[in-house]
């Protein structure tokens, strides 16, 4: 069945330079090369609505998100639903996956208008780095994109424990900001209640008089985090 | 490497009728059965925080989410990406989970709190079949996950022609009652901006002079479809 519409490989043909750069970022040989080629072209390339990578991305986001939470279920063995869910999406936000996008080189090989200053500086890399991971998977399985994603995306680019440190952290921040100011912080429970059959939490950041902000979670631990990032942004305490 | 905790196998003891119940179900032979007794384990059973299926809930949605959306991706190569998701999400949301997971009988196989009359009627049993899927994920693999949830959920309960023109039909069902009821009904371009490289377009749903429902998407089908939705909702227009 074809699943890609009729779109002819213009830069991956076998001899170009831009193809020996794909195969290095890969590190396998591609079979189906216009599923790649697909996969890094942007919307604002083309005119025609099918022939960009945003179908691919849908793809590869979805596969994505099942190998990370496959390597987060193996690695964390007894953590909370709460946490592996956190951990995740700190992992694949927009905004890592375009900065581990950059650091591949995968903008080089993207067909987008350059001419639009606004698209230089956007997320869409990261988005063209789902296409990839999409592209991998209908060429060459799913075993294949899991390693793929293993080797050439977590272990190189993904420092999970950084990522732990980073939340266990945040509380600790905002006490310690309060603390400098002489301000009083308290972390208090607003609410509880059931939700589908499991608890739910709401906790509020005190500050002073005021509560300056709220989260609601599965347990109390998650939603004092949340809402001690929130305060954070919101007094603009600097990371 | 131990991915359940120390759990005991009560239920599924290979004599057991449950076990030939869940073999039946699975339509595959189960290897640790610690795995399906832990899936099919509501945290209502039990008050040790990971003796209950929450951790293979996490994973079996995001697996789900991987196979549904290849299945799509297949099944309508030149559907844009906005549509697989709104067909995904049709598909993979709570309650159609939920209806499943009773038709296959999961629930009489569940460990829950009996008692509790709010769980019986929740939405724990989709959940439950979402944590098998994880399950089964870890037992067998990818492939043969891929395996059971086509012939085992897809093909006999998931009728997506009908969800298509379910789809479809919500417009023209909003442009019907209008006429009907001798009311002017327009669909109005509100806004349109771009983000990240992609236009945006809000769509208004206008009942006589007054909007009564907007969405906004990165097409105009899509956003009249969501638009209409809520205005049907809004009007409380029976199904």
């Amino acid at each position: 069945m074809r699943l890609v519409p009729d779109f002819i490989v213009q830069f991956f043909t076998k001899e170009s330079t831009l193809y020996k750069e794909l195969q290095t970022m890969l590190g396998f040989t591609p079979s189906n090369l216009a599923l790649y080629e697909l996969a890094l072209c942007h919307r604002s390339n083309s005119n025609n609505s099918t022939e960009n990578n945003e179908r691919l991305e849908f793809l590869g986001d979805a596969i994505l998100g099942a190998i990370i939470g496959e390597h987060l279920f193996v690695k964390y063995p007894t953590r909370p639903e709460g946490y592996l869910t956190d951990m995740r999406s700190k992992i694949v936000n927009r905004k890592t996956l375009n900065q581990i996008a950059l650091k591949i080189g995968l903008k080089e090989l993207m067909k987008f208008n350059e001419q639009d200053y606004y698209l230089r500086d956007s997320l869409i890399f990261g988005n063209a780095l789902e296409a990839l991971i999409g592209a991998i998977y209908i060429d060459k399985g799913y075993a294949k994109t899991r390693t793929f994603v293993r080797k050439r995306i977590m272990i190189p680019f993904v420092d999970i424990e950084l990522l732990e440190s980073l939340e266990v952290n945040t509380k600790n921040k905002l006490i310690g900001w309060a603390s400098k100011q002489g301000k009083k912080i308290d972390f208090i429970l607003i609410e509880e209640k059931l939700e589908r059959g499991r608890k739910k939490f709401t906790i509020g950041v005190k500050l002073e008089e005021e509560i300056i902000a709220t989260s609601t979670a599965y347990n109390k631990k998650e939603a004092s985090k949340i809402a001690a990032d929130e305060a954070i942004k919101r007094l603009e305490i600097a990371p």
